[in-house]
């Protein structure tokens, strides 16, 4: 049977590129945190949308599980292959056209996202998707999950920058969504459908992305405050000021800048005292003679007037606004010389962001005083990276055991603000037996109706966003 | 059987919002242009979620079909019904909440257009959705059909104004993803998938729309050049000299011009000489401070140095703007006055709108000499209203006989350059029986499997959007 289909797969993609060794098949098994180890049968890498199809259609016949893959560079296991075939996209890399007048950009599902980004600056366009993997995430898993990163204030998820899709079903046929139309309203939305599916639905092999002007003046400022009341007053200031040239809005407090401080080679403070919380600030436009730097000064001068900003530094080269970017990049990889880290990736309406840290350190306190809570993320967006650093005299291990009464804490707290527990990473298997405690049962069962719609044979990663009990039930 | 889903339905809603009068229920069954005209057996006006969901649920209990309405403008059809009952939205016209801070306004569906942009408006912020009919249209069918109007250039259609919505589905659950999040990804897009349906997947009930920063400064212009390549050219100048700034880039051409100026009280032509094409042109932002005239000023004068631009003025007054707009908003009313008009909205890639017209305009005249096209329309979208009014001395009804043909020109032209045959008013039944022609028939039974699995009596306005017959095939 495995073997019969590894010769399909074989006669459909070539010899090569059908891995069945263990060594070589195991960096595609497991993920960067090891969070979760699967197995699979053999991992192929197609060339081509068709050869992608002949894959498919080989494992829809032979009722063998599938499991696209991109850079593997996802944080909830939407990419682990429990059993089946991995289907890789990393071969179909090719930039298929670029068009700066229509300001579009067509690319197959395995570049990476930097490579996209690179097409677009070599055009004199801009595609906005910045991620801290970009070097090695690519395009279609970045689809597929609806990725975040730090630009969605101004420029959208990649769900608002993509404009067509072509996506292999669960059951070979291909669908040409490619549009490079702004306006098309011919029948149901369903590019929109594939993205951020994790994979689950079909396989995106080939994208048209939307290209904007290049930012031709940029103005980044890191200003310290009290705390998230304060950062969100203060936002409020720069949106009214600032209007479409707020491009970035980041919190960060000083528990996480300190451990970037201590950790990062080179890395130092940008002001002479330390301030309980900061917001990273940039705007940016693509008029070159738009005087952001007035503009920013004039917005810091007035939240320092209303006794919101404490103290502000404003980058003045290149290298300052790169030193002020990498305290809040950094942030996740320096936690890490801290001991182990339970995280959350949550989103609260805008409003409502300073209540929620402020509320949700209070609660993780209640429950273990010595925890050191330390929030940041994409403010503006009302996206809270909410990770806690385990107590200094505590073992990662009993910290760890706590994990899933922190999420409940955490993800009570979210929803009962309106929020997600999941604003950008998605749900994969990390949050598949905790979404049905949070989403609307209505929602969920449409969901399972569509999937079984699309994959009545439930070979197209399995068990990732809808748990096997929902699927039995539907 | 009959009556006793009247019965049902009294229960659900009160007696007197249950209308069967042939009288009463007339409007309701045709739609302005009078082109198709519907039956009913009653009309019910539900004034909430639940009474909705009751209402459905009654019909879907004896098998009836529904047909949602809000303000019944819709120009394909989509609100006629052919039998079965119509549910209206109209009672449901609370503006539930308005958060400045959150820059969002959650509104029930049957809230018209201009009254959502009016309380956005007392709170300080805008809604940019603005359309001909928004006296009367609907947030409901707005969202339904995913409308566009003036302002898609720089905010995107209804769609992107979206953060959330309630669902009655065609059995009566009700869907909660009444979502106020800028960033949520756990599960499936099935805002989207509601979004465009035309109300053949369920009846959006409430809704969160995203508010903008109001514009404090605004500069309109009327430019005359030799024709759409012209146009193209200017268009790219503005993008690149205006960025973010450039909200509106309409496109007339002189023998619509005239039309207006013959026929509108008070029009007149704001230049001295006739040019063969116009462009209309609007910079606008948050940003008080911003001389946007400057920009506007810089960008024409490099057009005219470029040849493009022959003649231009700029509005410096409320009065002048709104006059120039005037030209480009009664163009659609002021045709009547020219017989019968042939019509087509569609979309091509923005980089190759001028081929589009050219072409369009030439293969229409190689089939009928005297006509006399009138394109016009949202020209930074790539979206033209190909509009072809009869020869002066043909009859309205001779020149309606040659409907179908000057479709399948136009559209099949279209077609050739990657564009929608409907770019912004829907399939409904107008363009119904044509879809199959021009989409990806993996889309078509994609389509027909999500509205069995979501509808599966096909009861949700039967027979919009996708034919009998390919429900029939499903």
């Amino acid at each position: 049977m495995s073997a019969a289909l590894i010769a399909a797969l074989r006669a459909a993609v070539g010899e090569r590129h059908v891995w069945t060794d263990p060594d070589q098949i195991a960096p595609h098994l497991r993920e960067d945190r090891r969070r979760w180890t699967g197995e699979a049968i053999a991992v192929v890498h197609p060339g081509s949308t068709e050869e992608v199809a002949a894959c498919v259609r080989a494992c829809a016949e032979a009722g063998v599980a599938m499991v696209p893959q991109g850079g593997n560079t996802g944080l909830v296991g939407g990419g682990v292959p429990r059993g089946g075939v991995v289907i890789t996209t990393g071969r179909m890399n090719r930039i298929r056209s670029v068009d700066p007048l229509n300001a579009t950009i067509t690319v197959e599902s395995g570049c990476t996202l930097a490579s996209v980004q690179e097409a677009a600056a070599e055009a004199g366009r801009l595609f906005p998707l910045s991620l801290a993997s970009e070097g090695t995430c690519q395009i279609g898993g970045n689809l597929s999950t609806n990725a975040g990163g730090t630009g969605v204030l101004h420029y959208g998820n990649t769900r608002e920058l993509c404009l067509g899709v072509e996506v292999v079903l669960p059951d070979g046929r291909i669908l040409n969504e490619l549009s490079a139309l702004r306006k098309d309203n011919t029948g149901y939305d369903l590019r929109d459908l594939f993205i951020g599916a994790e994979g689950t639905l079909g396989i995106i092999t080939t994208a048209v992305l939307k290209l904007f002007p290049k930012p031709a003046t940029k103005v980044t400022a890191f200003a310290g405050c009290a705390g998230p009341e304060a950062a969100l007053a203060i936002f409020d200031i720069l949106r009214a000021r600032a209007g479409d040239s707020l491009t970035a809005f980041e919190y960060l407090e000083r528990f996480g800048v300190e451990m970037v401080l201590a950790h990062l080679p080179g890395a130092r403070d940008p002001m002479t005292e330390a301030h309980p919380a900061y917001c990273l600030i940039e705007l940016s436009s693509p008029d070159p003679d738009a005087d952001l730097e007035a503009r920013m000064e004039n917005a810091l001068a007035e939240a320092i007037e209303s006794g919101l900003v404490a103290d502000a530094v404003i980058g003045r080269s290149e290298a300052q606004n790169a030193a002020l970017w990498s305290l809040r990049e950094n942030m996740s990889e320096m936690q890490k010389h801290y001991g182990a880290s339970i995280k959350h990736d949550v989103a609260v309406p805008v409003a409502r962001v300073a209540e929620f840290i402020t509320t949700g350190v209070g609660l993780c306190r209640d429950y273990m005083p010595p925890v050191r809570p330390c929030p940041f993320g994409h403010f503006g967006d009302g996206n809270i990276h909410f990770n806690l650093t385990r107590p200094v005299d505590m073992s990662d291990a009993e910290f760890l055991s706590h994990y899933p009464r922190f999420n409940r804490i955490v993800h009570d707290l979210v929803a009962s603000m309106g929020g997600s527990i999941s604003a950008e990473h998605g749900i994969g298997l990390a949050k598949r037996d905790e979404l049905p405690r949070y989403k609307d049962p209505v929602a969920l069962a449409l969901m399972a109706s569509l999937k079984s719609a699309i994959d009545p044979q439930n070979l197209m990663n399995p068990g990732k966003v809808l748990a096997p009990a929902t699927e039995g039930t539907r």
